[in-house]
């Protein structure tokens, strides 16, 4: 059994960012050795995703609007977590409905992918520095 | 170490269904002929969803009306996504919703389900060609 | 390869709890030799969930409204489940939107987290004996 544990580390420039990172795994699976087999990447941060989607702007920026309207980031004092001094608990609620983490099969040494899937980061609290883990196992 | 790679199709009448798939997911299970693992499954097309819940007929339409007052399919000019000439916008958010994937613990040979869990195939973008994957490692 | 599979049991006093399970989940990857690995952890009923987030008493208040403001628990009537007798079609929803299962690499034999992971039960329609199922794989 293999296995290939790495973390990716990003620091926006914005509070909230969407980055493809669709590259960055297949290098590593590819790195990994591993022809057929699992691989989980999870943010490891409460206040950032990783999903799977699609790779168009407009779609992004309905994201944008669409969470915002479910968690909008002020009033800050809307949150009783933002009387603990943060002022991120609308990140922490955008995170939960674009989710934590995605399993993807690997199948011939390759993500085993729909024409359309690719893997995105999803930051809402950015500006500072967070990691992402990836974890490959398989044979 | 064993693997089974599967895809499912499915081509539905409608724009959006619930499809009960445990029975497909079930027998799959026993062709792996895994005892102790794992398995995913999930939609490979980013407008269309794998999640587990209640196979009951009210709790369905609960689920499209709830979704649909989170992401009317109309107007179509609501969302970026649409100026490409899509129509589909409405599926990529109800999709995030409802999960892009299950993972499934497999013991003596069965998913380890509880009392009600069953898996379904959410479409809601459909009336073409799409494809969930099973894959189940294990030994 | 190693496996553990265990089953967590939980009968709150309330309708509506979050609890820090993390504890529990690090016995068991202790327990089960697992050094490099995946750890499942997953909700095996359907109007509960496990989700990974902050342990922050505020944040959970904040979690606790919002979800309401989603899916209402009352009026019961405002629901087709309900219609079955049942009173919990909030909970399903509410489940849904929290996630009902993780997935956590075990690295050096330890869940490989993040400085604030935790992992979370979200009970959402207690008062009653539900089950939290644990599936560690690797070597």
């Amino acid at each position: 059994m293999k296995f290939l544990t790495e973390y990716l580390v990003f620091s926006t420039e914005k509070r909230q960012e969407l980055i493809n990172i669709t590259p960055q795994i297949e290098s590593l699976v590819k790195k990994s050795g591993v022809k057929e087999g699992l691989c989980l990447v999870n943010a490891m941060h409460i206040t950032a995703s990783v999903f799977i989607n699609d790779d168009e702007r407009g779609l992004h920026g309905d994201f944008d609007e669409w969470l915002e309207g479910f968690a909008p980031h002020e009033p800050i004092s809307k949150y009783r977590h933002n009387l603990t001094g943060e002022d991120n608990a609308d990140a922490h609620l955008k995170r939960t409905i674009m989710g934590r983490e995605v399993v993807v099969a690997i199948t011939d040494g390759q993500l085993d992918f729909g024409p359309w899937e690719q893997i995105f980061y999803g930051e809402f609290d950015g500006r500072r520095r967070k990691r992402v883990l990836v974890k490959i196992i398989g044979e």
